[in-house]
């Protein structure tokens, strides 16, 4: 593996599956792989679960870690053949290059502005940085992506599971922001890579990128789509169609343990309590989130580890 | 030892301070204790000398330490039952669960409002840390305690008593800023464990939470309380009967050479000099309050120690 | 060595470089020299090659790194015998001594004000931590200098140069905001130790402090200065005489392909393209701003290896 920017660069999902569900057994099992090895660290937006849990990972390998905030003070330059006399003071071809010789790999995190569809779509930094750095990168959420999640999330439907073939549900739910559709892109990726029952229920103008949904069974009836589900994937997105829009804040598709039966209820984290979810369901045994948030550091851990041993 | 949020947490106090003075002979002794296990440490509010002596007494027992700034853009709620569609993105609840599966312990300083008397006692975020975290919690200074002060503050004088029991007294200064308690608080039930000559001197209407006080001798004449003390301890903090507020800017209160006699002076730093202090006796030899923050160190690590050797 | 604030710090400049040369082909020769030793790097100014190549040097040697970036939260005072009752929290001296228990060597970062010429070149900041710190100051940037770039542009000239004693000019360019003199007074400094042929040229008005400059060559005509150049280092500083104003934006400085020649290109970067450098410089191979950005990581690593050897 060459890099992490999307869950198809994974070249065996099943198999990443089962080797992470080895390495959580002894976390520490490959702590000199990273000996003498710099991770860097690039948030051009902050971060709490994912800087902690790939922070976590790269250490429990022997890697050294850097990290930076980018902010203000570090106005990046992304267009080819600017006059940069305003203010951005570095273009992303010094920038990717010079962080290539400090760091093994860089890791990066850069939201979409969900003000406009053609420049977030086009992830201008990520691809930048792909395009300028000559160590491998990882995505730590992009405006389109979140292969990192969509592994976590994988390994703990693995974990959990009950029957070879469970029904899995990606439930939309609502919530008082606009936010992006890159936890839900790269799930939908990922579970369409398993041999599952999967779909997606969601009130209509809330389709995700038909390119990457696919023939996915959509149900506008949430009730009806989480019926007999094994696991009910809770999210809020914006709309795509509509881009960056909220279309919807209707309370009634929250989910609730009514709605919930005996489904194990997944989300990526933070959640508003009884906006996206109700309390019941998240202090219930059938909340699985805690346990989702903790494999994050195998899910990075796994993704380094690849990397390392193509270094 | 199971958390660390308040000096009673302390099992034995005379037999820790000598485990320091011990520990503080070699600080590498115990490198490996702390090996493959992280500290996450909170900040609520900025830090310079808690951050640095606590990040260095975690990497002295070969720890791996994550440091947490939070900020606007991690939102905690802590009531239970409330409808998140506000200000507040991620409840307490699930911060603290998924930050004990990162962190082997978990580090805090959360300063009080000054604001709002009975939410700062209750120690808010603290508890609700200590309630839902899975790992041991160490205070870093919380609205009404600082232990690792104030034991900081025990290891000094012992290093530093000429006499068995010598006579200790916990002094008010000006400021120009309203200040907690937390410190003042720790240190008086800190003193009130030893076997010590220990009073208070303030002006009147800054009594502490007489529920720690108990009855120490309280003096309102300042150069009365300090005559032929071993050590005074030099502090300000705002009203706690008036809450928050500042009665009195008396300069007379400023701890002057002259009033110090021959006993040595601590502060917990930083200190405002010529209010708080004069030149002349922070530049003598009276002064140990350099030593005392090198102590931060060593009572961090017997602390850290201690909480890792029970997990 | 007792301290990196200037580049005439360095006891034996050649024979530094070479160790350098040699330190490179395997960074981590000395990685057990740093073992239980730390390093705190402060920074009044944000950075980005700085820190992330001297955190790595650091911890190439085996240091623990903490990083202490100063904001409104820690105000020092730098004045001798200031009651403190306004903005200031925390003298200096204080600062400096407890920094000094934590830290066995400190780096600073702090540029000038490019308002008050003596205030900026009376170095308060860097000069107060010199006078109380116990432990080896390193300059990462002041007022006035950058030894560290300027060791690590001497390197790059010994690895790029094809004759023994290559012509160097030290070019002055455009940029829209005015800028400091610690980058070109270090080089001009660190160019006039060396056994080359060594000249300055920029447009009248814009003369270094001649206490540096001394008899180095100053050509107002930039093209003339070019001539037959082996290496040209480009940047911007804003006018020293008329303290810290922007006289020319005169565009025809920019560095070309043309002006060029058959030189190398330098620059310490960041550097913003087609203002300062055009595009057809820096994309060309003539430009080694690149690997000179690599050289800060070794110019850092064997200023804290001589350190640490003196400690």
């Amino acid at each position: 593996m060459k890099k992490y920017t999307d869950i198809y660069d994974l070249e065996n999902i099943p198999r990443t599956i089962q080797d992470t569900i080895q390495l959580k057994k002894n976390p520490h099992q490959y702590e000199s792989l990273g000996k003498q090895k710099t991770l860097v660290m690039l948030f051009f937006n902050s971060s709490l679960r994912t800087r902690l849990s790939t922070e976590k990972a790269a250490k429990n390998l022997g890697m050294n870690v850097m990290i930076l905030n980018i902010n203000n003070a570090w106005n990046l330059e992304f267009e080819d053949g600017t006059l940069m006399n305003l203010t951005t003071s570095e273009h992303v071809k010094e920038a990717a290059q010079v962080l290539s010789q400090y760091a093994d790999i860089i890791a990066i995190r850069a939201f979409p502005s969900l003000k406009d569809k053609q420049k977030d779509t086009s992830e201008t930094i990520l691809k930048s940085f792909e395009k300028y750095a000559s160590v491998p990168i990882i995505n730590m959420e992009s405006s389109t992506a979140h292969p990192l999640q969509a592994l976590t999330d994988a390994i703990t439907i693995e974990e959990f599971k009950t029957t070879a073939q469970p029904k899995v549900v990606l439930s939309w739910a609502p919530h008082p922001k606009a936010l992006p559709h890159a936890v839900a892109n790269s799930f939908v990726k990922m579970m369409r890579t398993l041999n599952i029952d999967f779909s997606i229920t969601h009130p209509k103008g809330y389709e995700l990128d038909s390119e990457i949904t696919q023939d996915t069974p959509i149900n506008y009836n949430q009730k009806e789509a989480l019926e007999n589900a094994d696991f009910v994937y809770v999210k809020n997105w914006s709309s795509y169609t509509d881009y960056g829009k909220i279309l919807s804040q209707n309370t009634a598709w929250m989910l609730t343990k009514e709605k919930l039966g005996a489904a194990k209820c997944m989300h990526c984290l933070p959640v508003r309590r009884n906006v996206v979810i109700e309390d019941a369901v998240l202090d219930s045994t059938q909340s699985i989130v805690i346990p989702q948030a903790n494999n994050r550091t195998y899910a990075a851990q796994i993704v380094l580890k690849k990397l390392l041993e193509n270094l």
